[in-house]
């Protein structure tokens, strides 16, 4: 789409209304103004998704990569245990793609957006040469000195993760024709895990207002992100391939992948953090009622920065990232 | 540069001290958190620049890059009356562009920042096919109820323009070798005009504290920038040439395109906008004081929203952009 459109456009992507009545100007002059709420700190993030590094046009629909790029930023939020208020969204757009696909993206952004109850409030629409870039910035909110850090692993902590994990990188496999599912419904659920993920806000807010937990979001892997922990804590994690949780989808593709894709295939977009002991069991029973998995799946002890897998008999040294697929 | 030296390229850009004690956590998590004051209410913006679309790697060095793309962000905060306090950079960075030029890039939005005391508090970091892409996003503050918006136009408005406008324009013409300087300090002054544009937050800091003012930044051009206020204000402006606020620098060019460069050229970044006649003159006192030019340029009244420009005895009607060069 060429850019003199840009005014007509951004008619098109405005919201109508908002959802949060502290917007005091949104789109639509040079900047948006909102009030916060006295109560609470702001959290802010921001991604960017590349065409041809991130996602590819013929993999995705417009829908599920405006879908996507919120999601990660929520994700964001929810490994802050925060809860997003606003988004803005800056576009460049190359020649090929039409106004059609471009409201696609909005409108796969305003499925997720509703469903948060988050308000657009922002953005940028710029031309450029090649690919497609779309940068996401999101707001949320956390209670003061309630935001959940990665250095906040103590020695004794449960390691624990929300949900299934290999699941995206499975459904990558197989968009790439490198697996293959079984039936139509395994294909569809692992592909949607990949193409649609669900950030956990649910469970970071519950996790939020434990005592204390580590936590971040599974954006790069399991590996990477709890190396990430140990890092910041200065702590050495152990964890057992035999606790982490597959799903019954992941397991009936039989790939010899599975740990791969469940240790380093990332973009899950679980949570994935430590507790004590005590706020781990409080934490299981509640986010039970909720009807959200969560796993322990292994424990922090005091030692040099690392983590380490238990494989049967075999411990393994888990390094930041194992092996790489198409994106960065 | 290839994505797998991110962690030690954020090491490398991670600022060393925070000037606002109010960042509860900056680079180094999922997400940046701060306490918000509570007197304040928030401004937030994003902009994107695009490789080849906004700045050519041969025209511009990397810290000329950078220093833009913060000013321009700034220069919206200074539009709604605010002043910036942290910003978020993404940037997608194809393999042609090695680190020493990517922490110039960087280099160049700290000199702004630290100008600002604004902090740099978050961003990613994430592979591109073909063109450097940077996104910056900028948060500020401004009063309650103080924030200038496009929409608050009146009949009997003076419009007015903050320092001189065209140089940008005029300073990229000689950038692209269409036009020449008969020195180089002239050559000096508009190329860096162009390169390194100020943002006016000193001066929307005085306008916001008026009664009522509407304001915008002129990036697109006054043509562009003046029909938006019209149209958000349903208002009718009029301006004049002859009292276009050109600088001697611009005039020595002695181009005909020196008018169009002032009314479409854009990237000045100065502040246009309109008020009462009684606070133009208050307005007009304290900019003085602070050695800020501002100049009247024409009025508003009832009628349909439009911009029409006096020359000579000729009034013609001004629409949103008359001319391109290669940005958008």
């Amino acid at each position: 789409m060429r850019i003199h459109d840009e005014f007509d456009f951004i008619q098109k992507i405005k919201p109508q209304s908002h959802i949060h009545r502290e917007i005091v100007t949104g789109i639509g002059d040079d900047a948006a103004v909102f009030s916060p709420e006295h109560e609470m700190n702001q959290v802010i993030c921001v991604d960017t998704m590349v065409e041809e590094v991130h996602f590819l046009k013929n993999l995705s629909t417009p829908f599920e990569i405006g879908y996507k790029a919120l999601a990660v930023n929520i994700s964001d939020i929810a490994a802050m245990g925060g809860f997003p208020t606003y988004f803005l969204v800056s576009i460049a757009i190359p020649p090929n793609w039409n106004e059609q696909e471009l409201l696609g993206i909005y409108e796969g952004m305003k499925e997720l957006a509703s469903q948060f109850k988050i308000d657009l409030i922002g953005g940028d629409t710029v031309s450029s040469k090649n690919q497609l870039v779309l940068t996401v910035t999101v707001m949320g909110e956390v209670e003061k000195k309630k935001h959940c850090l990665r250095s906040d692993a103590r020695a004794g902590d449960v390691v624990f993760v929300t949900g299934t994990i290999g699941d995206s990188a499975a459904g990558l496999s197989i968009l790439l024709n490198k697996s293959t599912a079984s039936s139509d419904e395994v294909k569809l659920f692992l592909t949607s895990r990949h193409k649609k993920p669900k950030p956990q806000v649910k469970a970071g807010r519950v996790i939020s207002k434990l005592e204390r937990a580590s936590l971040n979001d599974i954006s790069d892997g399991l590996a990477s992100e709890l190396n990430e922990i140990a890092e910041a804590s200065t702590k050495s994690i152990t964890i057992y391939e035999e606790l982490l949780p597959l799903s019954p989808e992941l397991l009936s593709l039989n790939s010899e992948e599975r740990f791969n894709w469940a240790l380093y295939g990332g973009e899950d977009f679980e949570l994935v953090g430590t507790t004590s002991i005590e706020s781990f069991k409080r934490l299981s029973r509640q986010l039970e009622s909720e009807l959200i998995k969560i796993t322990k799946i292994g424990q922090v002890t005091d030692g040099p920065a690392s983590v380490h897998l238990v494989r049967q008999n075999e411990t393994i040294k888990l390094e930041k990232s194992g092996y790489n697929h198409f994106k960065r």
